[in-house]
């Protein structure tokens, strides 16, 4: 886990959200420590530190398409906060969540804030915006 | 269809994608007249209208919504359209397709990418950006 | 092809969209003649065939579903034809299509209500209701 | 919270299920307020409150599109409840469950029937059939 | 539930997995008896009793079939059972988990391994491979 | 694209469908290239030359998920080419799809098994088997 692609992934994930990027390589190397590497070099090693969309941008869409999916909670949570870290505000993060009524159905947008209510809840006992 | 949601909202789509509210109205005005005017005021008199997040920031979550959901494809088209009518670069739009191969695989962002190629060739002819 | 629940299915279907069922047998005869006949025997033979709800509120829970899952055209349409066949109205088809904008969003509304205009015209043409 | 759209949603929901509506605006207030009044607003003051189609098919119809998604659990639970209140029999909700299995698979019939058994567990303690 | 597809399906998932059958029907034994009997009947009676594909290739198109879909979480669990139980090792399960990375996006297959983790836990303690 | 990863990819990819790899790159050299060289290099350098799950296993994993999300229409018939290439029976394919049936329900595996059909057609046509 030192090609180049790893660093520079690792760095943009702690950008993003500082404790995310050891949970994975935590959670996953006892049983798929390969999958960890991908995760870190791939989405944030290849995609998310390519120019071309500001990384504030790339969490809006990420959190969308995650509340839209409705199908990865835990992913969704890490973004939420990741998005509040790159200078999304909550009212962003919430104008999100009710615009996917529009375009998954009025649940998808009710977890969704669900989920950013967990999240914020976290930020306050961490002192964090 | 006189009501302040209906006028706000499709003052609204026509300033996304200039066209496209007529053409879901007339679409539908012989089997479902209503659905056309809820198209209208619901996503655009009441959401898109709202503040607290750019109408930029907001088309960059419809486009990455739909391109990860992978099952709209007529709206998909009417929103990168309109992303880059509210001021999304064409390679904004390619750099979103591109981060939802991270969260929906590469084919929705196959996929998307080859719908971006059709409206930017509609574009071309138009001489719009 | 010739046990209870194949006929009974068959006759099932028949009774739903009277065309439907030879077409499915003959599209999959020369790749899948099995599946034709589990595609009789299960939904049809076993589920359709069931006391506990009837005929009419089954294509109700068929149409919604389909339309709401967004990726089974052919089906969906076939299922409209059903609907209208065993005693629902055009109004009340379009009105499910608009119902499912509240829970899979407005694209698979608008792409449902697209897909009975289809069926409403074909019907037009053969004089059914 | 006071137009005329809201207050025909808030007695329609309540139609539905006494005491979601309240649950909804109560869970909200903090984080979304304005997603609270939307999901009062359009899906029952504009779209459950039209005539053209029965409560009790609506009600059908929903149960069915969210047992097909498989990702709106509590939401799945709310009308299971909101089905059994305006008509439906537990058999005919069972049936449903069943009938998805042909649309969405095994597992998706599956869990809405666990849905349903946890449904009617909560019914047979506070006395409601 | 004697007739000769619910003893060859029942036959078969003990084959795949010990417990699972009986569970099945215990579970829905109050609520929905004839979905268990659908259940042992269709996919396992007429779907994985057929010849033409290995009984380890199939659990190998449902253990990514369930990743890929990412809402049957506990159907996913009795599958990765599966896999191992008729000759699929860890390593090839974990190996699906991670190529549904490429299909269905990264948070797909993360939540795909963390359910094989819990399926090989509980299967370490009860000795198994 | 001379990195090794890429190079690997592509050899990789070629073993699976000739010309697929070819047609990717072509299709987005003006749109998205860097998406092309990704497409290569993640599913193909890295995953599919992973040691721990044959070829004919990982084209069976990935026939099966794409057949059960059912909206990646173009990349279902590359696989199913590439199943075919890599050892899988033409019978292999068809049942596959019938079990998809049973995870994503009928309407999936008809729309797989038509897909099939057109590429069996393809390749009756170029004499393959």
């Amino acid at each position: 886990m030192t090609n180049d692609r790893f660093q520079r992934g690792l760095a943009k994930l702690e950008e993003i959200d500082g404790a995310a990027g050891q949970r994975v390589i935590d959670s996953l190397k006892d049983i798929a420590p390969d999958l960890a590497r991908y995760t870190i070099e791939f989405p944030f090693g290849d995609v998310y530190s390519r120019p071309g969309l500001d990384l504030k941008f790339r969490e809006i869409a990420t959190v969308a398409a995650l509340t839209a999916l409705g199908n990865a909670a835990p992913q969704l949570k890490v973004h939420i906060h990741g998005a509040l870290n790159v200078g999304c505000t909550r009212q962003e993060v919430v104008e999100i969540m009710i615009q996917m009524a529009v375009y998954a159905g009025f649940p998808a947008a009710l977890n969704g804030v669900f989920a950013a209510k967990e999240v914020f809840q976290e930020r306050d006992k961490d002192g964090l915006s």
